[in-house]
């Protein structure tokens, strides 16, 4: 049956993302590793980094210089903004279609990336081949997509919870307030002074707040198509705790609709879906980490503002597991396959 | 010298209020320790609660009924709603001056009391000899004060975010979204399957938002001197972390002002203040921890609605380091006595 | 495929091992839940507890004395000592095997289990029913058990530590020293003063040293059975993480032999394991968390002594995930069925 | 006042130990920051750095090299080992007396040094003019010396729990096992892959095992004062909490007594001091951080071996704290000055 397995790459796989996309590729029942690439570990076994992945023990970790002569069905990258692009035109032409954790195809408009991330985008012309990857708004286009762009951790947890008031137009003109807590898996692997441990525990504090953060362009995107008024503004914080991410947010309302009538929305809008459940109470983070899930929480109106709560895994929903949701979608397999919590 | 010292009594000892005034108190120039009461650890030495005070290790806790015996200058109450008001009475009619680190006396209304804490007050007519004490909007008032009404945490931590732009009538109509985020101390010392380490620990929730958290009636009394027409929306999280307090808050202004001039109203109504220190950066509670500072960041203008970022430690600002800075007050002490960093 | 899958109650379903126990049970292949019960929770949907557990979201828990009503062909009991053995009776009569996480058949001589746990054993006449649950021990025994007595985290860590040392008559005369490191699920979910978020966090302590942990008893029964000359001097500390084992471990040689004859042994005595291995570095826990391993390192030796280091999961090796290898065993599956990491 | 205060320079200030250096002498009555350097952040504002230092606010730090022309009475070196020998003869020769919580005068011996550091002291005429700053050990020593070797966190908890019986000479002959678990502040400030949040979080690990941290040299320098014959085997452990340092000893005694004697002789030998105290529970870590205490247990007695249980603040006691003892008994005041709880 092993023979019958997709093969799956993956393009950065040391780092956290990347190491969660191997523990999720090697108990899926469908697929199978390929390679994993790494520039620091190229040729280190894979079980010298995750000990407990028996049985891939004597997988080595090869440098994505050597992927070229690699065959795959489709490939994870998970590579600083403006990378992927570069590796994406050859594999593409493989036929290997593209999942991309990092930023580049998440906006389909180079001039937004640019916008956003303040450098050029380096391959506009795949732009046109690449589907924003949430599911719960893209299902169709993903499934036959070429390059899948992975949403970011913050734009999942807070377009989830807005996206059944998109499509009920009931989302209102004026300022969104959002604000969204993290664990501090995401902000990378990379030692700062700001990662460190006795920096980071007992420690709480915001960072890039209102619109200098780039996921803002990332969420907008989505809110204009319904709503050109419509402007976010909104403050992460860094939470000492590895992974889990919350948002609360204060969104006007476009018409003078109830708790419920909202709420409803939120049911009918998520009745069928597999990970996104409107809950009854406010989630907390340890109810969806190592999860897919999103647990939405519609709370009370205040004049024309109702309040909202969301609650991920910045490595699941938010990421990995997602993209894994997304690898199902392209290989037309049931969407929950490997992704029971 | 130890004779002529200020006699304290500490009512409710072994809560984190308790322990943190048990420290101050110790190490404080002008005042000695007469007495510390627990029911529950009632004939046991402050040695065996608290092994680091040696100075005081033959001290021994007594039961809150055996302060009829006793004599202070000043009391500490530290108490759930409805219990210091019985004591009261009689500590005032001895001359003693309370300091109430509960709730019973951060309302002047009886009224608001009981439409808050769901509750008849047990001493209406103590109301009037009471004084909200937070020194930076009521300074020349606790000087005078028999009872002040030590401010919750969140309230500190908001209010003095809030203060200049009341004195400058900076304050607009509508909504005031805050959103806070505090350490566990902040949920007190009774094992809860909340507070428990697994639950708290690696986690994230939101709890009693919008207007259901009790804080909300003690932050709009003092707002709604300035401008009746503002209302608030309050969202605590709980954070795993043991101490600190962080608040963000979206205001609305009152008048088309730019940030530089909000930010001047806060240089200019702080520039005397020990404690508050507007700064330039977003602070982090590590900062604040095991101090009674606030820290202050004013952020960016979006439309209408003003950004500001405030941290304290829940129980230094936020409850017992506050609680001594009032108790300097009432003593005619310089006010940062005891109180460094 | 349903119909042919294994029935499995949990009787206990609530507590740590309960949760973790539900999680593997509802994702494992060959198995389907038949019933799981909680006496302060009986009633509610398993969804209201667990929210992840979608696809048994209508499922109920009962009471424990529902169950004789309901068929099952394993029933997990995770229960404190004594309350398992009263059930345990009409459940063998039934012709339903029980693997126990509690501590009732861990001794198969009712004198130790009074000596260790100061109360008699209150179904002696069970016992020679029952196998210690150690599969690397035992394996054999368990796969014709009736009952199973799934080990105690701290001797799962330690035992496995020690077993190529018994196995080779390597194990030597006297103390053994050992240093063991628990996060706090180990000490369980009843909140109490000790496991209250404040006091575990930024805190480190040990308890119960010596030879007062009941864990001695334990590990001393499989010990003595090469040595009688050998004593465990065993101290647990608590550490402010939740879940991970570690433990130290300095043990008398029999002969004077070198350390790479020491590692040979074990090496020799896992290569057909699935989930012991010995590694060439100090594991640590998060190498082991979530997962049904135990890593082992063997250090240096210091005149008659070895040290030896192991790294478990509490809540892995140490109690659920080795509880359904167990299960695996009792029904004739491959043993690293649905505990893939 | 201020005029009679001694002066006081820091090298190297912003690691752990600069800070809580700063954070004491700040606040210390006889003692007034001359000066504070750092390479990094020379030029700055010691506000910048450390917002909580109102009083020093216009204080900057200063490199290193400029420290020729300040003046000063004590200076404090936190330095990697071989930078502080090399600057000392220049301090020594202005008269200025030198605490060194590097590691550059802890051995008198320039041979033991170049054994355990692995290189040759730097200024080895300098060792005679040094003492190794145990108060509890060294206090007269200390009193008069030009250089005080303030001892490594580890030694600092491991020997207070051995001197006793060194003094009664009741420390046997053969190995002491000796298990040390510590907070992540003592690893160092530097981000490393070990000290990231996300790997030190949830996590436990024991690194450097047996004889291989070089503090084992330090502690058997004392110990075999009293007898060559015995040797450790020290295992550090790493434990996500920021602060905090226990220590679990196995040690042989040199004669048959009972555990009441071993118990008698900690009660006389530390009855004066100020911050040592034999307690009757084992401690836990947050009862000593953020004071100079060490708690020490006296356990059980099994066979020839005792076990002993230390808890300090490894920047307390095993740092700062001790630091600013030693600077007391330099400058002839009360031992206890400054370092209240």
């Amino acid at each position: 049956m092993t023979s019958t397995k997709h093969r799956i790459g993956i393009v950065g796989a040391t780092g956290y993302t990347g190491e969660e996309l191997i523990r999720l590729v090697c108990k899926h029942p469908a697929v199978t590793l390929a390679y994993a690439t790494s520039e620091s570990s190229a040729g280190k076994r894979l079980e010298e980094i995750y000990p407990w992945l028996n049985q891939y023990g004597e997988h080595r970790l090869i440098s994505s210089h050597q992927i070229a002569e690699k065959d795959a069905d489709i490939v994870f990258t998970c590579l600083p903004a403006g990378e992927t692009a570069s590796l994406a035109s050859d594999l593409l032409q493989k036929g290997i279609k593209i999942i991309d954790l990092g930023a580049d195809f998440r906006f389909r408009s180079a001039n937004l990336y640019a916008q956003w991330y303040q450098t050029k985008h380096p391959h506009p012309d795949l732009l046109q081949k690449s589907v924003y990857g949430l599911p719960e708004w893209n299902r169709e286009q993903i499934r036959a997509a070429a390059i899948v762009g992975n949403p970011g951790c913050y734009p999942t947890s807070i377009l989830l919870a807005l996206l059944p008031l998109i499509k009920s137009n009931l989302l209102g003109t004026g300022l969104l307030f959002i604000d969204s807590k993290s664990g501090v898996t995401g902000a990378g692997k990379t030692p700062t002074p700001t990662s460190h441990f006795c920096s980071a525990n007992e420690n709480l504090t915001a960072y890039k707040p209102g619109r200098t953060h780039r996921h803002v362009g990332e969420i907008e995107t989505i809110l204009q198509q319904q709503n050109k008024g419509c402007k976010v503004v909104f403050t992460p914080h860094l939470i000492p705790m590895n992974r889990g991410l919350f948002s609360t947010l204060y969104v006007p309302l476009a018409k003078d609709v109830d708790r419920a009538t909202v709420h409803a929305s939120f049911e009918q809008f998520y009745k069928n879906e597999p990970f996104v459940k409107p809950v009854d109470i406010i989630p907390s983070t340890n109810m969806v980490i190592h999860t897919n899930y999103c647990f939405i929480h519609v709370g009370n109106r205040y004049d024309d503002t109702i309040q909202l709560f969301s609650a991920i895994d910045n490595l699941g929903k938010g990421a990995s597991w997602q993209a894994i949701q997304n690898m199902n979608l392209l290989l037309g397999l049931d969407e929950e396959t490997g992704l029971q919590p």
